[in-house]
C-alpha cells in the first residue's frame, strides 16, 4: 500500500471518455475517508483520457477513497493509502495563528518575506532556469505569480502555450486601445477547454518552489491581458476555478491570491466587484484543503479616498488576510483592529526606475517599508523594476523574474534573518498610539523579544517609555542599510534614555533580561 | 499735515485716565474716514494715562479721523493726515489671491517660505540678536512666533517679564502633571491688567521682521504654558484678543493664528473646539485691516482619524487659509479642493535630533515636503531641531530662535530663489490624478512656468504626459538636495521621452516656448 507523509500529494488517476469536450461533460469526484471523517474532493480532467484526482491529507493514519462520477466508467473506483508524520522540510501549509500571523500547520513559525515575479513561469526557459537559481540564493519565502500569462509594458512576448485552447489574434489592440487591450470580438480561445500542459508546467515550478520552502501566491485573475482571460464571463470563471482547484489544491505551498488589482476590472466587460464574492466561494468551497485566500487591490486607502468605493470588503469570511497595495504604513494596524486578519502590504513601490512609479522606488524606500511594517506586525512584498536601459529586452524581475540587480532585496534578506534569530516572530504593534513620526515598534506576545525601528528619523538620544514597566532588555542595534549588529546596551528599561547614531534606518533589537 | 505712506501705521496718543483699571474700565475707539468711507477702529490703553489708536489705511488720499470713548476727555477728539503711495519694499500686506495663492495687497506675488521659532521675541537679548541675523542672512519670508511665552521641554527659563500684571507660581508642576503643568489655584496673574511693555517689545520685534521682509505668524493662544495664559476664561481671551488686535492690526506684516494645537488645549479648563468659533469671530470683527487668520492642528488627518474629531472647520468664513500640521502631502490637494483656500503646512516634522518624533526628521526629508508641497501649490514651513548634546542649553531654533545649524535651510532658500528666478509663482497642482507615488507637478495659471519634482522616485527615463498637447517647453534639471540647476532639453512636450539620472531629489523647471 502507498505511503505518503502528511501535507504531501496523493495523486490517482483512471482512464476515462476521451469523446465530446470532457472538461464539460465529465464530472469526478472521489471521497477521501480517514478516521470517519470524509472529504469530498473534485478530480479534472488530464488529457488523452486520464481523469486526476488529488488530495492534500492532513491526518496521519490510514486513508481509503471511493470516486463518484457522471460517467459510469469513473463510478465507484476505490482505493487506499497510508499516511505517515510529516518530516524534514515539510511543515504543512502556511496557516493563520494568533489573529494577526502566520505559521505552518505542524506550528513552526513563518513569517512571509515575500517577492514579485508574475509571469516567470510563462518566459523563456533560461530565464524560468535564472529565477529558480535567484530563488536558491536570496531569501525570500513566498512569491506572487500569475496563473495566466501577462500583457503589458514590457511583457509583450507571447508565451510558447496557453491556458486555453486556442490562439491569441493575429492584430491585438496596442497599449492605447480604450477597450484593455483586445475587443471582445477578437478572442480566439475557448475556454471551455483547458490546456493541461500548461497546467502541468505551472505545477512543476510550483514544486520547484516547495522544494526551496518558498510559498505560491498564485494570482487566479488579473487585467493584465490582451487574450481575454479576464473577460471570459461567469460560467467560464467558475469552471476554471473548479479546475484550477481540483488540479492544485493539493499543493501544500500554494495561496489563492483571487486577483491581482481587481478594481481594475471593473470595466468593459471584465469583471465587476460584485462577482468577487461569488468567486471567493467557488474557490472556498471547492477547496478541500482551505489554502490561505485573498484578493489585492491597486486603489489606494486613504490616498485614492475618491476612487476606492470598488473597496473589496475583507472582512468576508473566506478573506483568510489581507494582501494589499498600499503605501501609507500606519493603515497596517488600522486594517488589523478593523479586520482582525493578517496583513501583507502585498506591493509597497517596486525598487526600480523604470517610466512609472510605482516601479521607481529607491531601495532605501524598498527596505523602509519592510522595517515598518514587520515591526508592526505586518508584512512586506518586494519587487524590483531596473531596467539596464530604456526598452531593454533585459528580463524585468517584477513580471519575468530572471535576475536580481538591486540593492534591496540583500537588506531584505538580512532582515528576515535576523529576525529569525532574534525570534521576532509572530509580532504585534506596540506604542502605536503615536503618530506615523514616532517609532514603529512591535513585540512577540510573551513581550520577551522586541523591535524599535526608527526609519528616517534621527534622535540624537531617546526612550522607549513604552516598555512594560517592570521588564530589563538587553539591546542590539541594527543598521537596516549597512546590515550591521552590534552590542548596544547590557540593560534598558522604560526609563533609560539613551543616545544613538545620527544615522538613517537604524533599529532596536531588545531581549528580555530573564530574572 | 502728517504722511505717511499707504500701508503703513498711523498712530495717534491722547492723555486719559490713569485709575481704577483703565484696561476694564475705559473704551476708546476712532472713525477713520476716507473718501466717505468709515473704518471704525478700537484704540487701547498703553499705560501712564496714555491711550493710543493705530490704523493701516489702505486707500491715498485724505483721511481723518475722530474718537469715541465712554470717558468724555477721550471723545470727539479728531485730526486728519495724508496717505501717500506705497514706494521700495512696502508692497502692502499679504492677502489671498486666486483662491488658493498669496500676493502682497499691491499685486506683487508672495509665496510663503516660512520658518518657526516659536518664543524668540522672550529670549535673551543676545538671542533675539542672533534670531533676527540669522534671518537677514538666510531667505524665510514669514515666521511662527508666538505672544505668549513657552513653556515645555527645553523651554524652562522664565522671560524677564510676562504679558499681564502678576508673577508664575513659586513652584510650577514638572513636565509630567496631569493637570497641564499648573493647578488653576496656582495661577498669580491678573489677566485684566496687561503689560505693555511686552506688546512694546513684541512690537519692535514684528517692525524689525517688517524690515526685513518677513511676515508675523503671530500665534495668539498655545497649549505649552504653566503661568494660566492658556486657561483664562472666555471673558479674559475676548479681552486679550481686542486688546492685541487694537495695538497690532496696524502691522502690515502681521498674520493671526489663533492658536497653535488648539486640539491640545481641549483638556482642563483650557479653550474647547466651541470656543474657537467665538474666539475667531472676534479677532476678525475687530481687526480692520482684515488680516490673515488661520488656526493650526496637532492631530493629522488620515493618520489619526480616531483623534480628530475635535477637528476645526476651516471652511468659517474667518479662515482665509489652511495653515496644518500635517505628513500626508496628498492631502493638500485634497484641502485646496475641499476649502478652497491657501494651504500651508506650516509643520511637517523639524530638522533635528531631539527625542520627539516630529523633532528628529533628516534634513532630507524637511527639504523633500517642501519641494512635494510647493510643486502642489501649496506651502510648507521649516523648522529645526539640532542638540549639541542632549540637555544642552544652546539654543533651539524651533522655539528660541538664535542660530541654524542644519542642512535643510539651505536648500529652502535655493527653492525660494529658484522659484522667483523661474516665475514659479501662484502655482496649481497639474497631473495629481495619480497616487502618492507619482510626479509632484505644479503649473502657473498661464501654463508658461511648470514645476515636476520626483522626490525619491529614480526613473531612468520618463515622459510627462499631462502637459498641454500643443505647447513645448525648455526643460532645466535641478537637484534640490545638491543645489545645482542645469540645461536638459531645448524642447520637450507631453510625448518626450527622456532620460533621467539615477539621483534623489530631482526636478524639471519648464519653460514655455512661444511661437
Amino acid at each position: 500500500m502507498e505511503t505518503i507523509q502528511q501535507w504531501k500529494r496523493f495523486e490517482v488517476t483512471f482512464n476515462g471518455p476521451i469523446d465530446g469536450n470532457p472538461y464539460t461533460d465529465v464530472d469526478i469526484f472521489a471521497d477521501f475517508v480517514n478516521n470517519n471523517h470524509t472529504h469530498h474532493v473534485r478530480g479534472f480532467y488530464a488529457g488523452n483520457g486520464k481523469y486526476t484526482v488529488r488530495y492534500m491529507p492532513q491526518e496521519t493514519g490510514h486513508w481509503n477513497y471511493k470516486t463518484s462520477s457522471n460517467v459510469s466508467e469513473l463510478n465507484n473506483l476505490q482505493g487506499e493509502f497510508n499516511v505517515s508524520a510529516a518530516t524534514g522540510n515539510n511543515h504543512g501549509p502556511v496557516i493563520v495563528k494568533n489573529t494577526t500571523s502566520f505559521s505552518y500547520a505542524d506550528g513552526t513559525s513563518y513569517t512571509p518575506v515575500g517577492t514579485t515575479a508574475y509571469a516567470w513561469a510563462w518566459q523563456p526557459k533560461d530565464v524560468q532556469k535564472d529565477t529558480l537559481e535567484t530563488l536558491r540564493n536570496t531569501n525570500f519565502n513566498k512569491i506572487r505569480m500569475t496563473v495566466f500569462p501577462k500583457y503589458y509594458n514590457y511583457n509583450t512576448q507571447e508565451p510558447s502555450m496557453y491556458p486555453f485552447k486556442g490562439s491569441h489574434p493575429q492584430s491585438h489592440h496596442p497599449y492605447t486601445t480604450d477597450d484593455w487591450w483586445i475587443k471582445k470580438e477578437d478572442i480566439k480561445f475557448d475556454f471551455t477547454q483547458f490546456n493541461p500542459k500548461w497546467f502541468e508546467h505551472l505545477e512543476k515550478q510550483i514544486d520547484a518552489l516547495d522544494e526551496m520552502g518558498i510559498e505560491a501566491d498564485l494570482i487566479l485573475f488579473h487585467p493584465y491581458d490582451h487574450w481575454g482571460f479576464a473577460r471570459m464571463g461567469m460560467e467560464n470563471n467558475k469552471r476554471y476555478l473548479k479546475y484550477i482547484v481540483a488540479r492544485l489544491a493539493s499543493f501544500k505551498n500554494v495561496w489563492w491570491s483571487m486577483a491581482n488589482e481587481y478594481d481594475l476590472m471593473d470595466d468593459y466587460d471584465q469583471i465587476k466587484l460584485g462577482d468577487w464574492d461569488e468567486l471567493c466561494e467557488t474557490v472556498h468551497f471547492e477547496d478541500p484543503s482551505q489554502h490561505l485566500l485573498s484578493i489585492h487591490n491597486y486603489y489606494n486607502p486613504p490616498i485614492h479616498h475618491l476612487k476606492t468605493s470598488n473597496w473589496y470588503d475583507y472582512s468576508k469570511p473566506w478573506i483568510t488576510h489581507i494582501s494589499i497595495q498600499n503605501y501609507s504604513y500606519y493603515m497596517a494596524v488600522q486594517w488589523q483592529k478593523e479586520y482582525q486578519k493578517p496583513v501583507i502590504f502585498d506591493e509597497i513601490r517596486y525598487e526600480g526606475n523604470i517610466e512609472m512609479g510605482w516601479g521607481n522606488r529607491s531601495a532605501e524606500g524598498e527596505v523602509d517599508g519592510f522595517w515598518k511594517l514587520m515591526a508592526h506586525g505586518a508584512y512586506a512584498t518586494h519587487g524590483e523594476t531596473l531596467l539596464d536601459k530604456p526598452q531593454t529586452n533585459r528580463p524585468i524581475w517584477w513580471a519575468h523574474g530572471g535576475k536580481l540587480y538591486g540593492e534591496s532585496y540583500k537588506r531584505i534578506g538580512f532582515m528576515r534573518k535576523l529576525f529569525e534569530k532574534n525570534n521576532l516572530t509572530d509580532i504585534v504593534p506596540i506604542g502605536i498610539d503615536t503618530p506615523d513620526w514616532e517609532l514603529y515598534a512591535g513585540a512577540t506576545r510573551d513581550d520577551k523579544h522586541i523591535v524599535i525601528y526608527f526609519g528616517t528619523s534621527q534622535p540624537r538620544f531617546e526612550n522607549i517609555p513604552f516598555l512594560l514597566q517592570d521588564k530589563k532588555y538587553k539591546a542590539e542595534l541594527v543598521n537596516a542599510w549597512s546590515m550591521t549588529q552590534k552590542p548596544f546596551k547590557d540593560e534598558i528599561d522604560s526609563t533609560t534614555w539613551f543616545e544613538l547614531p545620527r544615522e538613517k534606518y537604524q533599529a532596536l533589537i531588545l531581549t528580555l533580561k530573564e530574572d
